[in-house]
């Protein structure tokens, strides 16, 4: 600090502490933000200084001058890994020169001196050729009084900024920030669509790759998939959570780990290794890709418990503990002690193995079940260590609790996060939520993904709700976050909870082998694949940041509008939220922040009923039946040349 | 970072980049928080330890758990000086275990285990022996399943915070944060009421020491003097700042040193150090505290500009420059050039040892003049230092610019800032302003001190405005902030501005002496002194944070109240913003959060004219004259006892 010349303070992006880095996808644009100022009235310049993982020289962008000594520039790293950047600024003695002259000139004040002094400038600081190009003209046209002060000099724009560099001596008081990260992650650490399902209901591996055709056609990018291990006999649950399971049950998959054996292990009524490789390879066929489950707990029979007893928590007698949550307990499961009295390193390493296992098997998305009850150092130190040596690897935070461990748990390292989307039903909630999310810094390090379901969740408007209530949760994940999933039955609108007060679901498959008919003619399979087309189709819908609630005169109509920077993609998603009522609104868009015409009819192309409305003015009207609770509008000029990408 | 089990973080108070300290009063609560999490679902416990200057162990406050992560404690230094504070948490085995004991026991499950863990936690952690109380007595009870579930254990506040030390082995995860710093100022950094007068116009030192009385008795607290320092003769300024002084002219304070002396001495026509020590003697004798002007500029014959021609900007010609600001010219002012080729230390050695001069000679208190043309690298190197030896010091920056300069200053050491109050007039822009600086994190570093008027700004409404436009700006400045000031004439309402669009007083003091008629029978002296009394008896006045608007229905009449936190005492200030009409208002108090009945009458008793309204209910009727623009209102039960601590 001591003897910088100029502040450069509040630089971002940046996570809450500034110990880890911010982090943007592949090709995003990055927007670096900075307050820069000194004493005194000089005008100042400044860039950032970045560079990728293999780049030989440092990239340079010039920064603009917002006003009120707040500074921007936008950088787009293409490279996936870790990225440095540097924001630096220096003093325009030119600039500054060539100001004082012409407001002295202007006021009629002698300026002999000046040009002498611009004429030292140039001899001083070596300034590059273009600047001494202007300084002579200024010279020249000064000499002798005949500039008008409205033929301003044009500003020295063509500066080379590749000559900034420390020992320029132009740069007599170039000051630096301090070095910043940003980690770069590839495009799906930001945007997809997520699909999970128990292979074993399918009928193992074999029978999961029948189902890829079918989860592909619907649009997903992802399918997701519970852990695949061995699991334990020892105080094995039963149907719905009971304590005493039959021999046919066949256990929760997250009581991992059997004489067969622990987390690198495949269960075999799943199959085997090759059979493995063969859903992997067939899913990349239908342009899915696998995400695996860690889980980081064992059964009583897992192998590491007779290995490592030091790595569980023991009871006064020297037995181990299973997991409890009084009243409720979890006798099948054992957790990890993190911070065992011996062996602690011994036992993070062997945890970051199983992921390392995975990764070279091909795997390179993780959905990690409640890092939460891990500790925060523990996941800074592998996900670190593990995103340096496989910067593809998406790693997404199971964590339902308070917010700032959810926070946490994204700034250490995790690409994406589980949300409280799952809980949030009303306009205020959504948009409040979004707000933050979205639209704060948080969203320099945090990712949303937004479940609607999970195994574990079935949450109101779907405890007992129609295809209408699943249209409209699934709609709402789909446009607002970049990253959606739903857990399968979800097509089928299964909707029975376990009790009037329980969020789980009833027959829960986490205890049971479920059965499906897939070829229901109720599924709502075709909704989804409309939302998911659109979704690859519009650039605007692979955006987080970009979200812009629109004002809905009806309550429990939500309309919100996603557009490209150019804005060449304009999404206008509009949805009835309370599934029991028809409901009308009339809207007021935003034309201007849209792009969209003021003064002419604009194009609404329903991307789900492939319909188009012709739209005038900012206050179109809308009506939306409770069973097709969601308009899903491109917005666009009349005759425009529809770009699809993707389809 | 790595490897710390418990997260603590966001601790306040702090300044924007932490690297300075935070600061407060003495005697001050200040309110530590920070965010506390860990991994998991384990009780945690946490303390601020901290030390002032002189004090030879840590002391010791235990936070409080707000919900939601967010902690707190308040201390209350009072030792003067550079404090250290360092937020520590651990995990609280002993509360987590009996927590999770009693969910078990009230479940109905067997809790023989944790019964026996309970021992051996005695054992482990040699817990305190009141811990240890409460534990017995758990397993007694609990052993013959005697307990109701309603007979909860009382929670362990009988802990012993004292022994909380890093060797003690109940502490095995104990976390830090880092040490954080907070200077404690004395009162008066906080507290006070300005007097801002040229001693020449009132025959020289001796002569002002006649006034010393008067301005005692209007109940100001510091008598301020403009530089006391010779004046320059060469291209001294004449009459309202034109260029050519006549021999009469006396120059502006500002343009300092001659052949007599430079910063360190004293005007020849005011008096000599004799003078000089007699006015601060006089002064401290009527209760006032002097405060002298720190303005780092010469004129042309300041001793400097021969012996350090190097400290000054140079035109190529190696004749010196002057200060501009086109198309203004300031030839009787030499900048200092603060990054000059060599000598900068020897310049800024010299720079604070002016201020070491007069702080021996018994000065405390120095206004700064425009401090954010000087480099925030020497305020921080020179501030800190002084503060350190002499930290009764006491350091106004006279700064009106940008936000972010203005908010730097106070960060680098700063403990007192003039501000945009001046300039803000509506009560929406007064409600907003004080909202930013006094109910935000700014207040934690940043203390205002409002100005109504200074020798260089008359501005709306006082710009020909009548005594009431003078009554409401300065009942404003002295009741929304603890500091404030004037610069004499104030109470003689002189409203004549240079131009119509000039900001500047006609008739300058800065470049003429000015005579007075100072018992004018429309002084508004009474009116001052009835507000400075208010000030010293009323301890809610004399806090930034504590402002509360209040709702009122007319928009040019402002509410706003300040109440002691007991709250003892509550006072309701409601003024008039329009100086050209009376205006009604129906106010909404919301007499909850300022502690008076809802359901019984309540005493507003007029600080200024000295008469007791009787309210009933939140919403009294208020009307105001232009001419008597002010109510300053005590609010009190019936009945109360009325401390006058001051009076």
């Amino acid at each position: 600090m001591a003897l910088q010349r100029i502040i450069i303070e509040n630089v971002r992006p940046r996570t809450p502490t500034n110990d880890y880095p911010a982090k943007s996808v592949s090709g995003e644009a990055v927007r670096v933000t900075a307050d820069i100022y000194r004493e005194g009235h000089d005008v100042l310049d400044a860039a950032v200084r970045w560079r990728g993982p293999s780049d030989k020289r440092w990239r340079l962008e010039r920064l603009t001058d917002l006003g009120n000594d707040a500074w921007e520039a936008t950088i787009q790293p293409s490279e996936i890994g870790l990225h440095r950047f540097v924001v630096e600024a220096w003093t325009d003695h030119f600039e500054t020169w060539r100001q004082y002259l012409l407001r002295k000139h202007e006021a009629g004040l002698e300026i002999d001196t000046e040009l002498e002094e611009g004429a030292l400038l140039l001899e001083k600081y070596k300034v590059p050729a273009a600047k001494s190009k202007v300084l002579e003209r200024a010279i020249e046209t000064l000499r002798d009084r005949s500039l008008h002060p409205d033929d301003r000099l044009a500003p020295a724009n063509d500066f080379d900024v590749e000559r900034i560099t420390d020992a320029h001596p132009y740069h007599d008081d170039l000051s630096k920030s301090a070095t910043h990260l940003l980690r770069v992650d590839r495009q799906r650490a930001l945007v997809g669509a997520w699909y999970e399902l128990f292979p074993r209901s399918e009928g193992g591996l074999e029978g999961a790759i029948d189902r890829l055709p079918a989860i592909a056609k619907m649009g997903f990018d992802i399918v997701y998939l519970p852990p695949i291990h061995p699991i334990g006999k020892t105080f094995r649950k039963g149907r719905d959570n009971t304590l005493t399971a039959k021999e046919s049950d066949p256990g929760s998959p997250w009581a991992i780990g059997s004489e067969e054996g622990g987390h690198t292990a495949i269960h075999s009524d799943l199959g085997d290794f090759s059979d493995f490789d063969r859903f992997v390879k067939e899913a990349e066929s239908a342009g899915l890709e696998v995400a695996m489950d860690y889980a980081l707990q064992c059964s009583p029979d897992h192998p590491w418990v007779k290995e490592h007893p030091e790595w569980f928590h023991h009871r006064p007698d020297g037995t181990i503990k299973y997991a409890e949550n009084p009243p409720k307990r979890y006798q099948d499961i054992y957790p990890i002690n993190f911070w065992p009295e011996t062996g602690r390193e011994e036992l993070w390493q062997a945890c970051k193995e199983i992921l390392e296992f995975w990764i070279e098997r091909g795997i390179r998305i993780f959905r990690v079940d409640n890092p939460h009850t891990k500790p925060f150092a523990f996941w800074e130190w592998m996900l670190s260590d593990l995103q340096d040596r496989y910067p593809d690897t998406i790693v997404l935070a199971e964590a339902f609790t308070r917010p700032k461990v959810m926070s946490k748990l994204a700034e250490v390292g995790f690409n994406q996060s589980y949300t409280y989307f799952t809980w949030r039903r009303t306009k205020q909630e959504l948009t409040e939520y979004l707000t933050e999310i979205a639209l704060t810094d948080k969203a320099d390090y945090m990712r949303p993904n937004f479940w609607p379901n999970t195994p574990d969740i079935l949450s109101d408007p779907l405890r007992g709700g129609g295809p209408g209530a699943f249209k409209m949760r699934l709609a709402l994940a789909a446009t607002m976050s970049p990253s959606y999933g739903i857990y399968s039955g979800y097509e089928l609108c299964e909707n029975e909870p376990a009790s009037p007060d329980n969020e789980e679901y009833l027959n829960s498959e986490k205890f049971e082998i479920r059965s499906r008919v897939w070829d229901d003619p109720d599924s709502i399979a075709p909704f989804i694949t409309k939302i998911n087309a659109a979704r690859r189709r519009h650039p605007a819908l692979q955006e987080l940041r970009n979200i812009r609630f629109q004002h809905s005169s009806n309550e429990r109509v939500i309309a919100f509008a996603k557009r490209t920077e150019d804005p060449s993609d304009v999404v206008l998603t509009v949805v009835n939220l309370d599934p029991d009522s028809v409901h009308e609104t009339t809207l007021w868009l935003d034309l201007n922040q849209l792009g969209l015409p003021e003064d002419e009819p604009y194009e609404a192309h329903d991307e789900i009923t492939d319909t188009t409305f012709v739209w005038s003015g900012p206050s179109p009207y809308v009506r939306l039946e409770p069973t097709d609770p969601v308009h899903l509008l491109h917005l666009r000029r009349r005759g425009a040349v529809i770009s699809e990408p993707f389809s």
